[in-house]
């Protein structure tokens, strides 16, 4: 199977074919392409992926194009087919032959009525590794029902989770039930694949949002059993860890994140504190749950007298977990994030250049990916039909 | 490699070492034996993984136990081993013989002190996957500096998205910063696992909190290059999809998301508001953002005649894609959810059962995996040295 890139990566050699669109699916496919898999887009006739179509849009030379799409679409290449259309559908089968992995996000029973669903491919191709990812998944009541990021964040408990003490609850502000779905669908397909080395066959992986949601309520699901009620959002504090949370100092909100009774201790003596350490309203994190309010007040009136600047040099240098609350300005300018090189400029269009985050998986003995923008609609379309279905790139031609 | 369980997942015959504490690391290791890998938890002397003392806490037979321990750990087995001993370090480098992958969640620099950084241990282990998680990563100017899940969530930028519109910022309801660190920990070690297959060398891969963080803010990075201002919490809205959010009906919220000018047709019928879909100010997805209030307004005067329940029926069988603010009450009696058998009983004392989410990976071939219990600290101990080590055992016994 041919690279795109040059350098060798831990999936190189892999060939995805992918029939999504939007975000959870693009999403998963991109992380297999920054790992090195050669991941060819297959789009519908005139407007293909719907996301080209959503903002925020960026300039370039003749219109614009989406940001969006952009951001979640690099280094895959396009090719346009009309799955309806048999000369497009027998170029597909071609393309099918020579594949490792197949990835989908239409509704449930799209691919049963394009005859591609999972038995049917798996007959022809048993070697194929196939996954679906869907709102609900493949079974179950709701499973026709259409799905949104929004509403499986509602619907899966995270978004009443979120929000400031007392509420209202919020969704999360990134789509996270678009974006963690595409994460297990990578993790699914590259065990169906470790999997396939041992037993020579493929295999079928269903992925819904909604369960994902669910996977990722992290403790709440305990502590809804343990005390009889639903947990509620608690704006940035922790359920059961104490101090842990957004705090006031003297020209803004420093994050303050203090794990145990020792750090604790800490904490005190880096405040000027030190009778803290011995109050017994703060000598376990029990007590100190307890006495949240009269804690905070402690510890803000000590926190006013600088700066969050100053705070974090001497938070950070004494060992006390601390932050500022970064927007994405101040995000894309950290030096953290600058020295592990995780942004990538991709040049977009003649003299536009668009930055998007890289990939976070860092591999000792490989290079970083080498980066490529997302394709224009059918961009390879052409070279795809003569590689795959040489046969066909002529009788396409004279159509 | 002999294994725990009796049917065969995708990863049944892997061999896991696992030095991680908490959650981004346990996470990432409980997504590896939901797959079939073997997991072999190693825990420091006396107190474990700490883990083992955080809240929510379960009444067992003889005290407590913690419920968030649980949720994280089922299906590893636990030894307990002081790798600064040098009969314990010998225990772990036979172990190491037999492993596939080592994950640790340590500081950068442990294991490096410990004598078990990757250099060494590639070169004693070619074969070994490691992968080791931290909140800022191995290298870098943050790299020694401590972090939580609250410091990534607000030093990465999605705190300063997720919130009530207009403010304040909040932290994600749940600890996300760790676990999805965690999912795509478990992406790098099945990627380098599929590499070995080929190259027959392991590989090492570096994780970092924050810059996972990053790599999911989705369009946030070009909304701010395409606005030039950074984006803000904009409660349960959409940034550049409308009407997309949280609606009042008669008796709550109702999650509403309108996706494209076809569907905004249909919802305006369903809503029994024909005459939307003529009006000029709502005609597109642009037209509607820029006038989002009197769009909400028009809405939520009809929303208001009927029930969250009312209105969830017609909109479904209309296909709009709609949901109910669910608590995680609800979320455990979504009929939907216990179609997929997304939860799971697990026996954790004598009489005791605890409700954790389950896998949310289905695959066609494989029956659900053989969910256990986290165990209890060292509860393996004595059988894994017996196993990897068996003429050690006796004279520990001895010791």
């Amino acid at each position: 199977m041919s690279q795109t890139h040059s350098n060798m990566r831990p999936l190189s050699g892999v060939t995805v074919l992918d029939l999504t669109h939007v975000l959870s699916g693009p999403f998963c496919t991109m992380i297999l392409a920054d790992l090195g898999a050669r991941v060819i887009k297959i789009e519908r006739p005139d407007s293909g992926d719907e996301a080209r179509e959503f903002g925020p849009f960026v300039d370039v030379e003749d219109g614009t194009a989406s940001g969006y799409f952009f951001s979640v679409n690099r280094g895959k290449e396009s090719i346009v087919l009309d799955l309806k259309v048999a000369r497009d559908r027998f170029i597909f089968q071609r393309m099918l032959e020579q594949a490792d992995i197949l990835v989908e996000n239409f509704k449930p029973g799209v691919m049963d009525r394009l005859g591609l669903g999972w038995k049917a491919l798996s007959e022809a191709h048993p070697r194929l590794v196939m996954c679906s990812v869907s709102g609900f998944g493949q079974t179950g009541p709701y499973r026709a029902l259409p799905a949104y990021d929004l509403v499986v964040q509602a619907m899966g408990g995270i978004m009443s989770l979120t929000g400031p003490d007392g509420g209202p609850a919020v969704r999360v502000g990134t789509s996270i039930g678009d974006l963690c779905a595409g994460l297990y669908a990578a993790i699914g397909i590259l065990a169906a694949l470790h999997e396939r080395e041992h037993t020579g066959r493929g295999s079928y992986v269903d992925v819904a949002m909604l369960d994902v949601q669910v996977a990722m309520l992290e403790n709440a699901i305990v502590r809804y059993q343990v005390d009889g009620r639903a947990p509620e959002p608690i704006g940035a504090r922790h359920p059961s860890v104490s101090p842990f949370g957004a705090f006031h100092a003297k020209d803004g909100p420093l994050m303050i994140a203090v794990g145990s009774d020792a750090m604790f201790e800490q904490f005190c003596l880096s405040l000027g504190w030190p009778e803290g350490r011995c109050d017994s309203r703060f000598h376990t994190n029990a007590s100190r749950n307890a006495h949240l309010d009269e804690l905070t007040a402690e510890i803000e009136v000590r926190l006013r007298q600088a700066t969050v600047d100053e705070w974090l040099v001497k938070l950070q240098a004494e060992g006390i977990p601390c932050s500022p609350l970064n927007d994405v300005g101040q995000v894309l300018r950290d030096p953290q994030l600058r020295a592990r090189d995780m942004f990538v400029d991709l040049p977009i269009a003649k003299d536009v250049n668009l930055t998007v985050a890289g990939s976070p998986l860092r591999f000792a003995d490989h290079a970083p990916p080498a980066y490529h923008r997302a394709p224009r609609l059918g961009e390879h379309s052409d070279a795809l039909i003569a590689e795959f279905c040489p046969e066909y790139a002529e009788m396409r031609g004279a159509a």
